[in-house]
């Protein structure tokens, strides 16, 4: 699939425009995903300053995605593609906090504490994370053990064996000298990679995929988590301020281990083409429109950088 | 039941030990739920500083006599209390944060955040929050829909339009004149009460019990989370350090609404004696050691003021 460049470029191109009208649909819905539930008019405000604050919707579109390739539908996969969204939303919150990363800036406007205050950031994070899993519970259309199965996949994904893990030992790791490749992989393998997997996960498991499925989605998810990490590892040392919503080399200015410190430019960026191509491999055998589209999107991850 | 003074003396008495054997058994099985998934140790210091640092384990104790009432032994119902204690220690820790109430002490104990940092704080929180969906999702031996119907109460119970919502609206009212009773009581309502009560309503759930059940468990967890919090107002103004493990009126010092503030001492110990006896009425027809040893409990929440 990715032998010919111009192979290559008719997917990628195809695959923008259709993960457009994905992001699209997903936007559309978070809208009004607080909707179902009455909550203080204030603090519901500063949910949906963040939420609804834009974003690639990646996790959401791969949850979408995963579902169609196994035959399920948006409608129903819809709740667990939200849950995911606030899920991601409440860690950038969080990780934003001054006793954690202490970013003035996200996406190009002032933070949840600096547009707020530090309690209600704490809380609206807070509150995403817990109504993320009211979402999930809600699910309509689908067999309750396979939502359940969601459920665990995703909270195990978010939770101390995951991201909040991963940014455990960030905050462990930043400022300190010599932390290896080995171990920043590890890190950013539980702090972005274990989420982006359990978002293609939780979609072919509400999907009732089976096993051989669950194993294609697993290995295209961790994939291309690692390539979608040293990407943003590589955007944040070289790329436009435009682009990432906040100063060029801000993490490693503060301190932050980065694929690109420790690996260089060239080897970072050929890490990244590998977990694209790995992602792409996990979807071998697999035909139909569905399967392009998740192959343009790893594609994607990495073609931004050039 | 509550007609003559010796045999409230009596369900008391009876009703003190065997909750200390239900929380003794809480106890035991809280020390090991976080062995079956790999955390970083320092985060799981963190967790278990908080987690294990004593309480009346009333939540998780609440889910299992309900589930019991109903039919469902500890073992199936065990993973959701524990859950239940989990979100409620995430409360506590975040609570205790310097942009939220500030307290330096907890149980006698200094708060996570003197003990570690803010950092470690926040995503000990973040992860016990997390981390007892992973719980809830992964019990055995109740068939899914019931699993799932409880996940629903209690993360709506601790999310946005529950215990977050609480917290937020307490941190608008706090050193702000003139907030009257029926404010403070739906704020108080939201949250300490929507988590009781679900503590109730999620043993019910996983028990299968018919409307009527849910009924009951709603009703009681609804009049129990009223006359704690009443309670734990009076003991702030009145009571003794060591018996909240924090200085006497200090949430009152910090500018906190409270029911004692608003009504008095007198209409407050009323009210409490109120809802203890709205949540034994919830039981009305109910035989059996189990509604006996929940009637206990409601008496025990305000005799405790005596």
């Amino acid at each position: 699939m990715t032998g010919t460049k111009d192979g290559e470029r008719a997917i990628l191109s195809r695959a923008r425009d259709a993960l457009r009208l994905e992001a699209a649909e997903v936007e559309r819905a978070l809208a009004g995903c607080l909707d179902a539930w009455p909550l203080p008019a204030g603090l519901r405000e500063a949910m949906e300053y963040s939420l609804l604050a834009g974003g690639k919707r990646l996790r959401p579109v791969l949850c979408l995605l995963f579902a169609r390739l196994f035959g399920l539908g948006a409608a129903a996969a819809m709740p667990c593609a939200l849950a995911l969204e606030c899920i991601h939303t409440y860690s950038l919150i969080h990780d934003d906090l001054p006793a954690m990363d202490n970013d003035d800036l996200r996406r190009g406007r002032p933070s949840s504490h600096r547009r707020f205050d530090e309690a209600t950031a704490i809380l609206a994070g807070d509150a995403l994370l817990t109504d993320a899993f009211v979402l999930m519970a809600g699910t309509r259309g689908v067999p309750p053990e396979r939502v359940l199965e969601a459920v665990r996949a995703v909270s195990a994904a978010a939770g101390s064996a995951g991201m909040v893990g991963g940014q455990f030992l960030d905050m462990r790791y930043t400022g300190k000298a010599g932390i290896g490749w080995e171990q920043l992989a590890a890190m950013q393998a539980l702090k972005t990679g274990a989420l982006l997997r359990a978002s293609c996960l939780a979609g072919a498991m509400l999907a009732g995929a089976d096993p051989e499925g669950i194993a294609s989605a697993r290995a295209y998810g961790e994939a291309l988590g690692a390539a979608f990490q040293i990407a943003d590892d590589i955007l944040d040392a070289t790329g436009a301020e435009e682009r990432l919503g906040k100063p060029v080399g801000g993490d490693a200015a503060g301190g932050k281990p980065s694929c690109v410190a420790v690996l260089g430019l060239a080897r970072s960026r050929h890490l990244a083409r590998a977990g694209a191509d790995a992602a792409i491999a996990a979807l071998r055998g697999r035909a139909g429109e569905t399967a392009d589209l998740l192959r343009g999107l790893a594609l994607y991850t990495v073609r931004r950088l050039e």
